[in-house]
C-alpha cells in the first residue's frame, strides 16, 4: 500500500514511525508523500507542499488526512475521494461535521473512509461498536472520551490543587493545548460522541446545537473535594441512549462511586462502554490519544484495507429521533447564589455547598443551568449516576 | 450460513436464541441441527442424535461446538473439518490442547477454525489480540479471565464470609459447578492464558505441565480481611510476559491496590489486558461468561466466516521459548508453620500472618510453595504487584 501522510504533527509523525518500524509487521506499507505547508523546509525526501501532486500520483492508494481542523482537512479528504484514493483520518472535529458526505463519496469512488483513531485514540473502540451493531441493538454509550480533562480532574483530584493551576501544568506538559477549550469545555467530547451516536443509530448528527454541552472550566477544589468525602469521582463524561426509536445525547460532568471503573481511570485515559441486548456491558480502556496509540489506529484502518476487511456500511437512514427529555438524573448545582428558583418546578434540597435537583431531564436541566450562569458566570453542576429503576 | 449446533448447554441454546431473535441482523442465519445425547427427547425440529446426519449434510456450512469437555468434542471438530465444515467453540479445554492440530485440519481442508468465545466470553479479546499483533509484538498479558472466582473474590471480600460459604451460595446461584476446581483451581485460566499465549507468540503450548498454577481454594476471610487492611484487593490473575525470545506464564492469586481497573472489576465479570510497543497497555471488560455474551461471541465469528473476515494466521512456528525466572515478584505466604526455611535463598520478614518473599521469580516461588503445601495443605500465597525497575 503506498500512503501519503497530509501534516506531520503528532499524528503524521506517529504514522510514518509506525510504518517505518524494522519489525516486519508493516513491511507492506510504504509513505510515499507527506504533505507540509507552504515555505516549510523539506526535511525528508517524502516532503511537498503541493497537495495536486499527491492526489495525482496514480500509484498512490491511500491519504492519512492529519492535518487537523476543519479546513482544508474537509477539501483535502473530499478531493482525495474525489481521485479514488482510500482515506483515514483521525480528525474528529471535521467527521463529526460531515461523516455523511464522505461515506456517499466515498461509496460513489468506490474507496473507503476510516476513521478508527478519531474516537478513543488507540482504543479500538469504532471496530468494538460497529461489531456489536451486527448483532445487537446498542442501547447506551458512555465514556470518558477525553484524556487531557481527565489528567485535569485526575490530578486535581490527587493533589488538592486548582483548576487554573493544573490547566498550566498540563499546558507546560503538552497534555493541553494554548487554546483548551476544546478539552475542557467538553466540545472535542461532544465531536466523538457525535460520531459514536452516528454510527451506533445510522444517522447523521452533524448540527450538535441541540445537543446539551457543560464542561469543567468552572470546577474548584472544593468541589471535588466535596465528592471525594461522599465516597464519589467526578468525570467528564459523553453519554447517550436508544430507546423505541428516540435517543439521546449529553456531555456533563458525571460523578461516579469510588468503586466504579469510570472512577479508577486515571491519568489521560479513556474508558468507552456500551451495552447492547445480547452482548450486556462492555468496556474499552486505554490510551485515548498520544502519538503512537493513534497513529496505531490510523495504520490499522490501513490493514484493514489491505486486508479487505470492509468495515460497517451505513446509510444514515435510520427513524430514531433526538429527544430532549429521554432520560432523567439527580444533579448538584454549585452557585454563589440561591438558584433555587430556577428549579422551582423540581424537588430540591441543600446538600452542603450544593444545591441537588432531583430527576430531572438533562435537557432541561441543560436549559436551566443557562440562567443560572447567566448571573453566575462560575457556577457548576454535576449529575449523580441514574439509579436503576425496577 | 446454515448452521448445525453440537450441544444445547448453555453455549448452545444461547447461538439458537441469538440466531432465532426477530431484530433483523442475522437473518442471513439460520440453524439446522442440534445434536442432542443419545436417547434424549428431541423437542425442537432440528433435533437429531446422528453427528454423521450432520456432518454429512452438504448444505451445512458452519459446525458450533458446544458440548464442552474433551472427548467427543476433540473428535468431532476433527470430524467436522474433515467434513469441510467451519468450526466455532467456545471450548477452551480442548482449545489448550489441540489448537495446533485443529488449525492444520482446518488449513488442510480450506475452512475455519474460529474461537472468539473461548476465552473472555462475550469480550471482543481473540480479536483484540490478534489485531494489535498486526503492527505490535506484545510484551504482555494479564486478566482476570475467570468470572467464578471472580465472584467468589469479590463476594467474599465484600460480605466477610468464608470461602465455603460464598462457593455454596455461587453453586445455588449456577454461577459455581459441583465440581469447583476447573474455576477455583486455576485451570480454567491457565486453558485461556495458554490460548492467548499461543496467539500473542505464535507458539503451541499444549502441554501445561510447567504453568505455575495455584488457585484460591485456600484464601480465608482473614487473608481478605488483612490485605483490604493494607488497601489491596486480591484476583485470581492469569499473566505472561515476553522479553526477548522467552515467555512466561503463571496463574496465582495476586494483589492490586484498590485505584487499579483490576481491583474494580466486580461481580463475575472479566477484565482482559495487553501491553504492545505502540498500542500501550489497552484493557477489555465485559461478561466473560454467561449465555447471551459467550453465545454473542460464537456468532461474531459466524459473521466473520460469511463477510469473508480472515482471523490470524498461525504456524506456531515461533522460536520464543518457555523460561521459569522471566519475572520476578514479592509474595506473601500465610502457614500455620514457621516456613522460613524453606525460603532462606530469600529476604523473607513477617508481615501479619505472612511471611513476605522479595524478589522470587515465579517459577521457583511455586516449586517452593509446593514444599509448604507438603506439611501445610491449607497454606496460601499470593503475588504483590511487581515493581517497575528503572
Amino acid at each position: 500500500m503506498n500512503i501519503a501522510i497530509l501534516g506531520f504533527g503528532t499524528v503524521g509523525k506517529g504514522v510514518y514511525e509506525i510504518v517505518k518500524k524494522a519489525n516486519g509487521k508493516t513491511e507492506s506499507l510504504h509513505v510515499d508523500h507527506i504533505l507540509i505547508r507552504k515555505n516549510k523546509e523539506c526535511i525528508l525526501p517524502e516532503m511537498t507542499d503541493s497537495i495536486d501532486d499527491i492526489l495525482n500520483d496514480k500509484d498512490l492508494d491511500v491519504v492519512v488526512e492529519a492535518i487537523g481542523g476543519i479546513e482544508p482537512a474537509h477539501e483535502y479528504i473530499l478531493s482525495a475521494l474525489k481521485h479514488k484514493k482510500h482515506v483515514i483520518t483521525a480528525n474528529k472535529a471535521v467527521i463529526a461535521l460531515y461523516l455523511k458526505e464522505f461515506t456517499e463519496a466515498a461509496r460513489d469512488n468506490g474507496v473507503k473512509f476510516y476513521f478508527e483513531a478519531s474516537v478513543g485514540g488507540g482504543i479500538p473502540w469504532i471496530q468494538g461498536l460497529e461489531k456489536a451493531l451486527r448483532i445487537d441493538q446498542v442501547n447506551s454509550i458512555e465514556g470518558i472520551f477525553n484524556g487531557t480533562s481527565n489528567f485535569i480532574l485526575d490530578q486535581m483530584s490527587k493533589r488538592g490543587q486548582s483548576f487554573s493551576e493544573v490547566l498550566k501544568e498540563a499546558q507546560k506538559l503538552g497534555y493541553a493545548e494554548a487554546d483548551p477549550s476544546a478539552d475542557i469545555d467538553g466540545i472535542d467530547v461532544a465531536n466523538k460522541l457525535s460520531i459514536s451516536a452516528d454510527i451506533a443509530y445510522n444517522i447523521d448528527i452533524a448540527d450538535q446545537d441541540k445537543m446539551p454541552i457543560f464542561g469543567i472550566r468552572n470546577i474548584s477544589a472544593s468541589d471535588i473535594d466535596y465528592f471525594a468525602k461522599k465516597g464519589m469521582s467526578i468525570k467528564l463524561i459523553g453519554k447517550t441512549h436508544q430507546r423505541e426509536n428516540k435517543f439521546d445525547y449529553i456531555v456533563e460532568p458525571t460523578l461516579f462511586q469510588s468503586h466504579t471503573l469510570e472512577a479508577n481511570t486515571p491519568d489521560n485515559y479513556n474508558l468507552i462502554s456500551l451495552n447492547g441486548d445480547t452482548i450486556g456491558k462492555l468496556d474499552f480502556f486505554g490510551q485515548g490519544a498520544g502519538m503512537l496509540p493513534t497513529a496505531n489506529a490510523v495504520v490499522q484502518d490501513i490493514l484493514d484495507i489491505k486486508e479487505a476487511k470492509d468495515h460497517l456500511v451505513r446509510d444514515f437512514d435510520s427513524k430514531v429521533e433526538y429527544c430532549s427529555n429521554l432520560t432523567k438524573s439527580d444533579y448538584l448545582v454549585r452557585s454563589s447564589y440561591d438558584v433555587s428558583d430556577i428549579f422551582s418546578d423540581y424537588k430540591v434540597y441543600h446538600e452542603g455547598d450544593f444545591l441537588r435537583v432531583e430527576q430531572i431531564s438533562a435537557g432541561k436541566m441543560h436549559d436551566l443551568m443557562k440562567e443560572v450562569l447567566s448571573f453566575d458566570s462560575k457556577a457548576f453542576m454535576a449529575s449523580l449516576p441514574m439509579e436503576v429503576v425496577a
